[in-house]
């Protein structure tokens, strides 16, 4: 809906704030993730699962239907007025710049690690792909404690995977024999991987009963086949970010953990050549445009 | 693998047990499942979920490596030996007959259901397919205090779900109107059928987080598209009969609640023309087949 101000990672600090608002003041570091609103009286709300409210009003060209319908105004603006209730908390030493990515990518897939119980120390996690949202599950995995193995597609990401972002392993998901050798070894896997792919393949390296879970969306179907979960009692599981409660959890483990994104900083100014970069998939992990110098920044 | 004894959902009574034997003696009513022994070193087996061991030894026609490879042969048999760790004890005052069943169909709906949290009073439970499993998950569902809803292709089926079976409503999958009428008001569906068809349709029936458990193995891969499970966190999940603690607690919570499959009882002689029937698809719910008259009998 044009007019449109995208940006729904947002970092920054408050500037000012309502009458009756108690959880924040002046000069607190701030993040506001993919959504801010929701109805706040359904059962997800209800149970702080606020992030499935089927009344959620996303951050960037969401329908604010509490304010008259209008779309909403994302983080690629000087300012930014967001009801606290969906403000987050960001702990001190945590930079500007590689915590934005968290508020969305960061808790994609955070929180599903959490749901699913794969954030034990000395499980084993698959990462497939390894973009925006593959390089800090990475991260967060071996802040768990967890035992990481990257797989994609491209034997060329192995440096990146294993020396730079700390994966113990990396499978190259087109090498039959790697695959066949990981077969049953993995607890959980998250895949990141937005283009078609087989799941087949992937479940088979689970152990019985391990967990699959799905923060892609691939737009054609993807294909599950009942004997690659029915006899090991696996399961595949979709996600879509995380609640409040959950975004603010997964800032605390990255204060203490120290935990970022990887980032290439670019001026508001200097936009339009990010926008052409994302067309020609000329990005490694993510973007983050600085809107206001050292007070924002917004994916 | 012949000459074949089938029978895997084995009941009758210990006439006999070897030296060593501690947990049973003679006289007692005992059952046997899917399978007959399983390696009692692995992960799986360390866990108690003996069901997903890869060395599971399957009560007919498995591979009994213990014991020279020889195949096993099942139910359908005057006497059959089986170590007693395999072994589950048949509560007082439930029927044989009607307890067959539950030793292979019950615990693959009642093991998931349990897993997955789909046993909590008050929670709304769909089940897919009104067969030999499924009328077990509806009476399943209704001890736990669920409300159970079931969905079929066949509108015929409605007075046997909610009048015989207690089921609380009865959706027509292929009615576009009741299908959208019933969007995102199920906590689980228990799916057992086995011929393919679409999911995405009964994943919309589930609320954000529910769960799906594929019990039936359609020979095609089913599709599932993203959308279908992103948005909403929700996951499929397979799942394949349970293990020796499932089957005992299976059996007990059946007794408690008196709950037996719907059998009919085909006499050892008459077994070729039950195996017509079943070709014909002529059968309700299960066939039992007695073999020694009042001591055992065996699906």
């Amino acid at each position: 809906m044009y007019p449109v101000v995208p940006g729904h990672e947002i970092v920054g600090v408050v500037t000012g704030v309502g009458g009756g608002v108690t959880r924040f003041k002046p000069g607190d570091t701030v993040g506001v993730g993919y959504f801010v609103g929701s109805c706040r009286s359904c059962d997800s709300c209800g149970k702080g699962n606020e992030n499935y409210c089927a009344g959620v009003v996303l951050t960037s060209n969401g329908v604010d239907r509490a304010h008259g319908g209008a779309a909403t105004k994302g983080g690629f603006s000087d300012v930014i007025v967001v009801s606290e209730h969906y403000v987050l908390r960001v702990p001190d030493g945590l930079p500007l710049d590689r915590t934005a990515p968290l508020l969305c990518a960061g808790v994609t897939v955070y929180s599903p690690m959490v749901r699913h119980g794969l954030n034990a120390p000395g499980k084993h996690l698959g990462v497939v792909g390894l973009g925006g949202l593959g390089h800090v599950a990475v991260k967060f995995g071996k802040a768990f404690g967890m035992k990481v193995t990257v797989i994609s597609t491209s034997p060329s990401k192995r440096q990146e995977a294993v020396e730079h972002l700390g994966a113990d392993e990396f499978l190259v998901s087109r090498d039959a024999e790697q695959m066949k050798a990981a077969t049953g070894t993995m607890d959980g896997i998250i895949d990141t991987v937005s283009a078609w792919h087989p799941i087949a393949p992937l479940l088979a390296l689970l152990k019985p009963l391990g967990q699959m879970v799905v923060v892609g969306v691939p737009n054609k179907p993807l294909e599950l086949p009942v004997y690659a979960i029915v006899p090991g009692g696996k399961g595949v599981a979709g996600n879509s970010v995380g609640s409040v409660g959950d975004c603010q959890a997964m800032l605390e483990f990255a204060g203490k953990h120290g935990i970022g994104a990887e980032v290439e900083v670019i001026k508001m100014d200097y936009v339009n050549t990010a926008m052409e970069r994302l067309e020609k998939n000329d990005v490694r992990y993510r973007f983050v445009i600085d809107v206001a110098g050292s007070l924002g920044s917004a994916t």
